[in-house]
């Protein structure tokens, strides 16, 4: 039998004990939970079972399950946005589905994978995706030898969770529902193996806005003596053991030199990989003159493909003024650019945050300022609205999904 | 309060519930678990809870934990023996418990860092150990940004458990009872941040004779895209971070070449890391016409500082006979030993097998034999002899620490 949403079975909690919503100007990111969630079990012998959304409530595993152990573990973050309509939409899950679970041809990574932009004879921008060069790329439940599920059933299973908990999307202009869609090994035998069960469940909580007070820039730490993931690694998937290794820095990198986030190169060139767990973005004036935005590359491995920054770049290729570049970047390149003043914008770009602008990087014993608020950071914000009318329905898109 | 052994709480299970034995002749490694666990709770306004003896049961936790997200979670791996005079002991276990929870200036991994054997004016081979150049070596749970623990009190804890279930150490020559201590983060709140609620927890089980008909030697697939850890990494802990990565490529070793362990090679260079999960030893006649044998050093930060490791090392350092060495080993090296039929023997080194003899190892598209077996591998089964001598008492040994 084929698990899907039209066997979803919903369980809800009775009126009188749903929880009261929590202020939206006073929410803690990932500290408060709707009433209900998603839970969908797996077994290698009977498949997976029956959809459930049912009140929240712990998960009770035996303590050799394989998830406690050797991070049998994968996750996906994506939100519902309520708009001035008093609509509910969620973002492009589609795309958070396929990195998460898809076994097919992926639509998402290929088309943005050496991607190249050209100036035409007509001064405009345009990209070539060449799609006859796009790799099979592994969803990060089948680098994890975890089962794989129907990314449009899974879509519908979460649309039917958000529909269930719309309350807790925030009646708020810049708070959202989180949604955190999550994968676990749960058999319970020691021994490093592919897990012969799993459960794949969905909580969401409202988030507050990122920005409150209005932007805040933020300082980075740039030593390449951290590594968040290296070649031959998972840094592409969403993964569990991505995350663990890199809280110790975070720390050291707050504690110690004031930054809060971490921007992590790679290898002995100091190349740019990621921005604390966001993808990182650079506006300049290149050394050819032109105005162009650069983001690394995923040819690398090492960096998450994100539905923000694919979204980003999807945008900005639209604009015609700015000529848009995927590929390996270097710190020597940053610091040259800045000398020179030709660096103007540099922010990170995820779910969170959508932009995150940066003002300051501390490498290799000195501090560099980054001029990205100078002029208000027309780039950053332009992008910044662009994709947040989207999100709250402002602008009419099909990657905007409306909850019944 | 201090939490510590004489404070705990036991609650056994009542005697008709006590599960019956399995036949120590047909243990599954990881799948058969004693009655009782250690359970020992953490916050970090509280501290450390009572530590808790009790039935084995689930592990109940809000599904926002953090050790389901971001893999925060660590653990080790020992064992109880029982000895031909009926009484059980558990193997060095002040070094499994320094490498998971110390604080202190560890004794452990500071003696065998950087450690050089030399070759006296009788002959005589000697280890010099730089404790003047001891680098302080973070714990698992330091590194995880969990809470420590007293090394001697937990040692006194699983020791009052395997006592609790000392009729679960099999009455078997090879059979023993694995011991597994884990730290999970279970703070129940989404976001990359250190934990600020932990468990900790001990659970046993028997587990079978790893060469049920004599050793069987292993076939490696040593393939550089396949990466277990790198510089900056978290290579040298045991951290759950480092095992979900290896499953797919583990499963892709034995499915595409027959191969039943990944030898982890490192950088351009084609470093050897590790054999599976277990630590690699090489005993050749080097290029200066001596006897050898041959470990990864600590120093690269890739490997993980194994008891068996660092117990064979001393065994051997006390021969007097062959040269000790720890230092970057790289594939040409062994290649190049091979052609010269200087290469004896190759084995893997861990607490699940003390030794694992390996035959062959698939490499740059060629198969390379390794005459490990060819004179029935005379170091590495007097490394075996020596040390499961000690582990089930037949040679007294301070190593050997016996339950009452």
């Amino acid at each position: 039998m084929k698990s899907q949403a039209s066997d979803i079975q919903i369980e809800k909690v009775k009126q009188e004990d749903l929880k009261p919503k929590p202020d939206p100007e006073k929410l803690l990111f990932g500290h408060q939970f709707s009433d209900h969630m998603l839970s969908i079990e797996w077994n290698s012998t009977s498949g997976w079972g029956r959809p459930l959304i049912h009140p929240l409530r712990n998960i009770s595993l035996h303590p050799a399950a394989k998830v406690f152990h050797y991070a049998v573990e994968l996750y996906e973050g994506l939100k519902a946005y309520r708009g001035g309509d008093n609509k509910v939409r969620i973002f492009r899950p589609d795309l958070n589905m396929e990195r998460m679970y898809s076994t097919a041809e992926r639509a998402m990574l290929p088309a943005f994978e050496g991607m190249k932009a050209y100036r035409g004879p007509d001064k405009k921008v345009r990209l070539f995706r060449p799609d006859q060069n796009a790799r099979r790329l592994l969803s990060s439940a089948e680098r994890s030898v975890m089962p794989t599920f129907d990314v449009h059933e899974l879509v519908e299973c979460m649309k039917k969770l958000i529909s269930v908990d719309q309350e807790w999307v925030p009646y708020h202009p810049t708070s959202t529902l989180y949604i955190r869609p999550t994968l676990i090994g749960s058999e319970p035998s020691l021994g490093v193996a592919k897990t012969h069960d799993a459960l794949l469940f969905v909580i969401t909580g409202p988030v507050g806005p990122y920005y409150p007070t209005g932007f805040k820039p933020v300082s980075l730490l740039a030593d390449p003596k951290y590594v968040r993931a290296s070649k031959g690694g998972v840094g592409r998937y969403k993964m569990g053991s991505n995350y663990a290794p890199t809280i110790y820095i975070q720390i050291e990198a707050l504690e110690k030199y004031d930054c809060q986030q971490v921007l992590w190169l790679y290898g002995d060139n100091h190349q740019v990989t990621e921005v604390g767990t966001m993808n990182f973005f650079l506006y300049w004036i290149n050394e050819e003159g032109e105005k162009e935005l650069v983001t690394p590359s995923l040819e690398s491995g090492l960096i998450l493909p994100g539905v923000t920054r694919k979204s980003l770049l999807e945008l900005a290729s639209t604009w015609g003024d700015i000529k848009i570049t995927e590929r390996d970047l270097y710190m020597n390149e940053i610091i040259k650019g800045l000398k020179e003043n030709r660096v103007k914008e540099i922010f990170g770009a995820g779910t969170a945050c959508v932009v995150s602008p940066v003002e300051k990087i501390i490498y290799d014993g000195k501090t560099y300022n980054i001029p990205t608020m100078a002029e208000d950071a027309p780039v950053t914000m332009r992008l910044y609205k662009e994709l947040t009318d989207i999100q709250y329905g402002r602008v009419k898109s099909d990657w905007s999904v409306e909850i019944d």
